[in-house]
Formats: C-alpha cells, structure tokens, sequence
C-alpha cells in the first residue's frame, strides 16, 4: 500500500504534525509532499489536492481521506497491531473524547499561539480565555496521566494517538514559554523526547533555515 | 449497560442530535436529561456532569465520554453488528473525513443559521461565507450520494452515522429556506422522512409548545 500525505510547512502546520505523527505510530512508511503555507498559490495548490483546500491530506490506494481525525482512524483501523489508540475500551472512549475536544476546541489559544516551531519569545500579554484553554487542557493532561499513565510517560501510558493530538499543544507552550504546573511541563519535555516528534522537529529546522 | 445521554434544547442542540442519532442507530436503549441552554445556570448545570462545560455526554457504566465524535466512535466500537459506519474500508474513511469536517468547520454556517426546528424563516441576506458552506456541503453530499449511495436514499446508501452528523445542516436548509439543488433538496428530505429524526422532532415540538 503506497500512502502519501500532503502537509503544510512542518514549522507551522499543527495538523499536519498531528497526521504525520499518527503515521509514524502506524510504523508505515510514506511519502510525503510539503505545499508551502501563506503563499499566492497555497489555496490552488491545496486544492489540487484536497477538496476541503487544507492539509493534511493522506492519499491512498482507494483514494484521498481527509482530516487529521480521519487520517487518524483510518490508520487505527488499518494497522490493529499498532495500537494507535489506547488498548482499553473506556481509555478509549477518553483518548476520542479529548481527540475530539482538541479537534473542535481552543480557538483562542490557536489563534492568538499559532504553532511556530522556531519560536522562543512569550507573549507580551496572555489574554484571559487564552489561560482558560491552557488551563482546561493541563486538566486534560492531569486526568490523562493519573488515570490511564501508570505504564509510561505518554497521557494513556504507551504513546497513542492522543499525544499526536496534543504534541502541537507541547509545542506553543513551550515557544510562547507559557506558565504551566510542574505536571504540565513535564508532559511538554515528554513530547520534546519523542523520536518521532524529534524527526519533525529536525526537519522543520531544516525547513526553516533552507 | 445503562447509557445515560445528557443533552441541550432538542429544539436548538445541533451537537446533541447527533449523539441521539447515533445512540437511536446503535438501537440501544438510553435514558436523557436535557438541560435548557441559554439559561443563567446552563452552564453550571453542564458543568455538574461535563468537564468542557458542553453537551452532549455520554454517561456509562465506566465513566462518561464526551463530544458527539468520540460518543459516536465509542457506540460503533460496542455495537459492531449495528454497523454505525459504512461496512467499506473507504467508505468508512470518507464518512469519517466528511464527520470531522463537519465537526471542525463550517463555522459561517453555523453561526448565521444556528440549529432552530422551529424555524421556518430565510435569512434576510445570505452573507458570502455561509453560500460558500452550503456550496461545500451540498458538494459532500453529492460526492458521497453518487459514489457510495447506491443501496439506499442516505449518504453512504443504508442510514449511518454520516447522516446523523449532516441532520442538523438538513434542519438549518430548510429552516432559514436555503436555495438548494434539487439534489440536496432531495436529501434534505429523506433526513425529514428518517423515522429517527422525526422522534426527535416530534419531542423538539412538544418541547417548543410547553
């Protein structure tokens, strides 16, 4: 089977991070083509591709799928032996569940921390419903961790398709240098550790100084 | 396994149809509460059941499961022979892609044409935006009409969790008298004849008329 995602710049696309990382814990190989964000020609270029005009895109045998969430579970279901999702039918039903919320959730904080690989710079000002995201998904993260994380570092213990959700989130909290609970940060230096999420990382830095 | 549905307005909850939707296409029994949106204690009564401080959520025997993706994932997961999702691998991966689109888009849409069953009213002006949603959804529809729909008048031909998550676009169509083509017309009108939807309209009615 010959998959091929379409992705935006890897210093910027949180979505993008989010499917290649359900890739890489499907263990798949895969080919990948970056189209350039915030470019003339970005939306035509998307378009060629995807009928929705954004990325991530995973191209097929059978065709386009669409949607990080999508991408997500059509990789849970194709490779059952790779655990994508937690083993437990209620973890489960948790790890979908904050999947879910991080998937329809925290405009603020996307919008006023838009994920940005080379940043080091806090905000001059943190607005209000910003620290209100940061403070419910620490939540997220706490009851993640204590409850289903006896057996690893990641939110459901063994990574998951959950810490690819909120591997982007790690990333603005540490580039915009937010105030978290000592919990929280750990978390963060946890996706930092990640191979996977360190090969994106490398990549973008070559991106960005290419 | 008592599944207990807490949900919003049946009149006004887009979000809380499609979890009963799903709940009604897993044929499993179910009790509700409805809590009364848009009153001064909403969000505190939410907030005695839900983390996110929105509905829907599922209560069950191990915990409850919040949002309508991950409570719909969960429901396919523990009713496999009710089949939820469309029984082809691809099939399945484009219900999901256009699922989470609907779960993370259309925000034009949404906000100028909020779910309403009472309604039955156009929009003064139909802003650009929002013509650009139901172009998009009406292209969905089309799309997943003439490549999957061959056995059955839904999306993906027998009735499945695509149709719950596009019912509330159906009611928002005809409430504010979108201009539609004939062929998502004709959608629209099988979600109207989904004897599903129609208990759930008949209880919004009653609901209304209190």
């Amino acid at each position: 089977m010959a998959l091929s995602l379409v992705i935006g710049d890897k210093t910027y696309s949180s979505w993008s991070l989010r499917a290649a990382l359900a890739l890489e814990l499907a263990g798949t190989p895969y080919s990948e083509q970056v189209i350039r964000l915030n470019q003339p020609d970005t939306r035509a270029r998307i378009l060629e591709h995807s009928p929705t005009g954004k990325v991530p895109l995973l191209k097929t045998a059978e065709g386009s799928i669409w949607d990080s969430l999508a991408i997500s579970e059509y990789l849970a279901e194709t490779f059952p032996e790779a655990h994508l999702w937690p083993r437990g039918a209620y973890a489960r039903a948790i790890a979908r569940s904050v999947c879910a919320e991080m998937h329809s959730s925290f405009v603020p904080l996307r919008t006023a921390m838009p994920m940005d690989l080379s940043r080091d710079e806090a905000l001059a000002e943190v607005p209000a419903d910003v620290l209100a995201d940061i403070e419910r998904i620490s939540a997220i993260w706490a009851r993640c961790r204590s409850e289903f994380g006896q057996d690893g570092p990641y939110l459901f213990g063994h990574v998951s398709l959950a810490d690819a959700f909120f591997a982007p989130v790690a990333v603005r909290f540490r580039g915009y240098r937010a105030a978290l609970s000592a919990e929280a940060a750990a978390y963060v230096e946890t996706i930092y550790q990640w191979p996977a999420f360190q090969r994106w990382q490398q990549a973008a830095r070559e991106e960005h100084s290419a």
